[in-house]
């Protein structure tokens, strides 16, 4: 079994990334040491994934902190990343975790560390579900690529990997930009997991033959209700799923609940640029006056989410109570390092 | 409002033929009076969609038959034409509809004026489905280019149109060859029909937001209970509709009807090449040794259907009542013309 790809890599005071707009056809690291280059590395997408994002952006501070001696160019740099990509939660977070930190470079592995045992205890806790053998068909990209940890979604099939459950994942290729197909696909091999591919629209034919014991997706963001945004396509699968009496789970860290609203209704759906359907590889596969419907994500209710999967545990229905209390529980770092993991 | 897309020309003798495989870039008719440009076109899916396959060969017979006076050498050309590609029902029977004729050049086209007359009377059937402005999400490519005549589930959109009710086509692209993306929405924007293009993964919420009256389909192959076959992806649609309170029709000929299956367990699924799904334009968008599902079309049942759009009116449930009371009717080409058609 070959190692997982790691998006950021951080060696004798260098930091790396894995351009994944070249996955899966090249593997190839490049270096971020300037602010430009971290900067053009978030904004082009070569680091993708929020927790992936964040993890990078805070090593780009320290690794800008210690180059730059000037306080107001450093100040300028440190804003420049913050702001490399506007909506991303997780970067603005990260960077100004690290510079309100004494020591950045600290910092910045904290909260890379802070990731892998989020991930890790997601990965342990969701295990429970699946009998050995089981067939889970998964969608869009939530492994060790989108994390810099060990992943969500994907990371709960790999830690059954290792626990040796062999599990059997189904790979949505996850149109339109096919993280699915270019990313988890090329996850599972490096992890030893089988897997198949498929394109989206062939969950239904597969579940009513039987060739799906559960799902597992991501998550963007989740209400109170366990109302969940997610890549488009999830609401889809969860429909798809209850029809067919299939189980759908969803794994995510406390960090993803927004236990400020309500329901999914308070979730705006981002609408993303026409071309993303339209062209291909530099190609129009459709007129190029056609209008386009590209919503990012979708909403899927939370009445149709079997368990939540987070760190603190698989919380069940009614989620108004479980998700009540996981906004109660203590902020991940501030809880004592467990001293009998056997991983 | 410019002309539908023929994909079949046949004028003063010469017959020519839209190749479909560079569409919507490029509208080229090449032409094909040799026995190895016919063959050519319909190997090489530059005239696809099994009703175009049928007129198109069924007039390459009748070119060859005023070309090739040598009688052994006609049969061996039209032995291969018929089968350029082995399972497509409707080749096989035109190519034997003509060959069994007197005069060759006249029953080709009463095949087509046939196809043309099935094809209009299915749209005139259909536009009492939908009110004024009805938004109407279809699948894969079901127009003119499919049929060589007006077409099955776009050809109901189309009469609409014609009809003054405006309808708005939602178009899927429709995983992995994208004849959603390529052909359809070129079809809508030929018959002046205001459309949508989306990936086969929103139809879910598109549904959700109420952005979406009815789905409409074609369909491969109907059993004696109304279970259809047709392009992967038409299941999830029949799914998603079903649990949103949205009709889902079927539009398709009597000779789509096979009257012999009981139900849509009989239908074996075709599976297709991996390089559909997993590359792009020659290139991989997944790992080149990704195990691949790609059924080419999946079975939606007969329960999930409102109603079956035919030649012959509008199918109602109970299907085993209705489908019967189809079989029993005459077959089209013996139906006297109607001599009252505003159209």
């Amino acid at each position: 079994m070959s190692e997982a790809l790691e998006p950021v890599r951080f060696e004798n005071g260098a930091l790396h990334y894995l351009d994944q707009r070249l996955l899966p056809a090249e593997i190839r690291y490049e270096p971020a040491q300037t602010c430009e280059e971290i900067v053009a590395a978030i904004s082009s997408l070569a680091v993708r994934g929020a927790p992936c994002i964040g993890v990078f952006a805070a090593y780009g501070i320290a690794v800008l902190r210690s180059r730059e001696s000037d306080e107001k160019a450093f100040a300028t740099a440190a804003e420049r990343v913050r702001s490399a990509r506007p909506t991303a939660v997780n970067l603005a977070w990260a960077v100004d975790r690290v510079l309100a930190s004494e020591d950045m470079l600290a910092e910045a592995l904290a909260i890379h560390a802070e990731q892998r045992s989020i991930d890790a205890a997601i990965g342990e806790n969701g295990i429970s579900l699946f009998a050995k053998g089981a067939r889970v068909l998964t969608h869009c990209n939530t492994g060790p690529l989108a994390t810099a940890g060990y992943g969500t979604a994907l990371g709960v099939l790999i830690a059954a990997q290792r626990a040796g459950l062999a599990p059997h994942a189904i790979v949505d290729e996850t149109r339109p930009l096919l993280q699915g197909a270019r990313l988890t696909y090329l996850e599972c091999l490096r992890a030893g997991i089988d897997a198949t591919l498929q394109v989206d629209a062939a969950a239904a034919i597969a579940m009513a033959r039987g060739q799906i014991d559960a799902v597992i997706v991501g998550a963007d963001r989740i209400a109170r209700n366990g109302d969940t945004a997610n890549k488009i396509g999830t609401y889809n699968l969860a429909i798809l799923a209850a029809y067919h009496n299939i189980p759908f789970y969803v794994a995510a860290p406390r960090s993803t609940f927004d236990f400020s609203i309500a329901s999914g209704a308070e979730i705006p759906i981002e609408e993303r640029a026409a071309a993303e359907v339209a062209s291909f590889g530099g190609h129009f596969v459709a007129p190029q006056e056609a209008t386009v419907f590209n919503p990012a994500f979708d909403v899927t209710p939370g009445h149709l989410v079997a368990a939540f999967v987070t760190e603190y545990g698989v919380l069940r229905p009614p989620y108004d109570e479980s998700i009540a209390g996981l906004a109660g529980r203590p902020h991940w770092s501030a809880m004592p390092p467990r001293a009998s993991s056997s991983r």
